[in-house]
């Protein structure tokens, strides 16, 4: 084995290791930005990702660099930590090493953060017809697809190949679901409505598929009631109670029913990272590890997983949702017990999650809010979203970014990121470097 | 042959067909704005680009969306225009006829304004290793090699490969080069400079080769010396006089010198379109057209060829120069010449070029500007060159948002775009469809 790479302080202190900058792994950076260790973390990308808002690069709305931001910028300050833009190929537990090809990095303890992809239920052959939306790269693929369907549709002569263009499927109703609709259909009868000489944008069809009896279902009936009239009002079908059983290169089938179109977008069913088949310890039908309470890795106490890399029953007996204020948590959590741990201290109590509330918006105007004590629809809940997701965005410059871009949307009903950068003929255009936990 | 496409007024007008959406395609388009005929703009992009900053998306200093404009969103209000998103193949200029693989357009008029690439003086297969920087993808692919250059050189354990990555070499001193090296320069020596542990970014050595005898040909030479100097006082070795004999994976050969580096940009030559080929009519050297003296194409009335698809001799028995003013200049006389045929008026007068300036800029308060009566080097030369581009820069978004991006950056030295998209590996991402002429 070639020498390991050496980090700042020539392994006097402790060596923290952090496979991947998301919401969870720099929270755990941070979280030990005083400790005497030395921080590693490890990307395989150079910026730190604002998924929340990655429906809107994929809908025209926000630029990438609007909701991506530098690694290196926001840790810069951090004199004990280092960032290195490599793709993680495994981790030998034994020798306490993380594996990127023919390198690796030593590590005393390991945080994985590697977060998750969609699933597609044992048919990734959907994947090309159907992508997801967990990166950039998705995004613009999704973008470049519906951008590219009214392109297509202007110039096509033949009206069935045109109404297969203008079909917009989305399936699986959470958030990213709903959100993917709700900004659809407004690019198409708002922001393009003017643009086409021969075809009108808003004949659009936007379909959302959900197997289950409702959308939103991690929220109250209620508001998944208000969402979905809000949702029909923007003229999307939203389709209830009927699984898709195939997705090809001319549309999905769901119960026998076959539905023409050229985008469909997968919005269901989450896939952890292959973390758990590295170590080769438990995982849940999702690949998540099972983590004891202090959030570490059974048998291997200097190793912790968080975010939607692990299953952590710590939240009324349920896993915490996939969503980053736990994966914040989780990450400040983990950092709180390598610190004690270096420092000799007792240990803090189990890990809790906090659940602060659930946000989802429709459009302009229409979102749902629960906070528990109280549940909102309508505008006051938009509102409530915009502010919450410009006070969370990382980095000074971005949050003025999103919020002058969203002004001038609001004031003119346009899109400031309407250019189709990829140009990949739809396929992915990223690498799938992680093969699917079994 | 199928069915043409159909535009607007149903063939009821004259049908003027403008391939090409650059500065001489839009202005020709704009300036048939309100005469009766039916214009179809066809260009391969969804998007206008402002190619006199595209160095600045290459640099991470502006994100893709402040430069490209939605063609579509441009010309919206302009009743009498489609436009077409395809890749023309060929031109039938017996038939009339724009050909776009299986479909065609037919035309009454024809207005060729399909812009350059640069040109490697018969050695292609140095693109590879030295992109030219013509499209958004080219600047997205060089911003990808800078930025991930660094991030090779702080995980790489071998001082020697280490050095090679941070050589960068800029082939070619026209504007476009000198704007290169002066923006790198900036970004190793502010931008980055916090930002890593185990290099120094300000080690980088940046190389501005060109074959003659100074910097900036196009300008004065006292203009060319105070260039040389700014950019000297930013760090970059400035070598004139020696062709490059060679590019390859290891760096450049010029003159029996070999200069290891990973990253090379190529800004010399140029090579137009293959239009002259599609048509069979008489180029230059560099593919360009030799028009009449009405910008027409000999033997095709009809046909028009501008910007930098044309050999014009309009400016004192040269050549127009190749630069955004020149095409918006052919454009909007070509759509002059076609307003007087279609309303039987006399025809105007020849086209003549007139030269309103030469501006480049080196970086941070630090630019030439040669208009002819006067010139001037540095800050207020700088302040110029800023107000000039925001101001000449397409839709009122577009110059909000860089002019904030400026000002971001002149204020802390930090760069909004830092975000490595392509994910390509070092080879174009944009497939190369025309075939070089002759």
């Amino acid at each position: 084995m070639s020498e390991p790479i050496r980090t700042v302080s020539e392994a006097a202190w402790p060596r923290v290791v952090i496979i991947g900058g998301g919401f969870g792994g720099l929270s755990a950076a941070r979280g030990l930005a005083r400790a005497p260790v030395d921080v590693t973390l490890i990307d395989r990308h150079n910026y730190h990702l604002f998924q929340p808002l990655l429906y809107q690069v994929a809908t025209a709305g926000l630029a990438p660099n609007a909701i991506a931001a530098p690694i290196r910028g926001i840790l810069h300050r951090q004199a004990n930590a280092t960032v290195l833009m490599e793709m993680v190929t495994g981790i030998d537990a034994a020798r306490r090493s993380v594996l990127m090809g023919e390198e690796h990095v030593s590590y005393d303890f390991l945080v994985i953060a590697t977060g998750a992809r969609h699933a597609y239920f044992g048919h990734d052959e959907w994947e090309r017809f159907a992508p997801g939306i967990k990166t950039l790269a998705d995004a613009l693929t999704i973008r470049q697809r519906v951008l590219g369907a009214f392109e297509a549709a202007e110039i096509s002569q033949e009206p069935s190949e045109r109404r297969r263009l203008l079909n917009f499927v989305l399936v699986g109703a959470g958030p990213t679901g709903v959100e993917l609709a709700g900004a659809i259909a407004e690019l198409a009868k708002a922001s393009l409505v003017h643009d086409f000489r021969r075809i009108n944008p808003s004949d659009a069809r936007i379909v959302l598929i959900e197997a289950g009896s409702r959308i939103l279902p991690s929220f109250p009936p209620r508001l998944s009631a208000a969402a979905q009239r809000a949702l029909e009002q923007l003229g999307v079908e939203v389709r209830l109670g009927k699984p898709v059983t195939l997705c090809d290169a001319e549309g999905v089938v769901m119960a026998g029913e076959r539905i023409a179109a050229r985008s469909i977008v997968w919005a269901a069913g989450v896939a952890a990272s292959p973390a758990a088949t590295w170590l080769n310890v438990a995982a849940d039908r999702a690949g998540r590890i099972e983590v004891l309470d202090e959030l570490s890795v059974p048998r291997y106490p200097e190793i912790f997983a968080i975010g939607d890399t692990c299953a952590s029953g710590s939240w009324d007996g349920k896993a915490a949702p996939g969503i980053a204020p736990a994966a914040k948590q989780m990450g400040h959590y983990a950092a709180a017990v390598i610190r004690t741990r270096v420092e000799g201290a007792p240990p803090p109590p189990p890990f809790r999650y906090r659940h602060q509330g659930s946000l989802a918006t429709i459009g302009r105007n229409k979102a749902v809010v629960d906070f528990g004590w109280t549940r909102l629809s309508g505008r006051f809940a938009w509102l409530l979203w915009v502010f919450a997701h410009i006070y969370f965005l990382i980095g000074f410059r971005s949050r003025i970014v999103v919020a002058l871009d969203w002004l001038w949307a609001y004031i003119t009903f346009r899109r400031g990121a309407r250019i189709i950068l990829a140009e990949t003929g739809g396929t992915m255009t990223e690498p799938r470097p992680v093969p699917q936990p079994p």
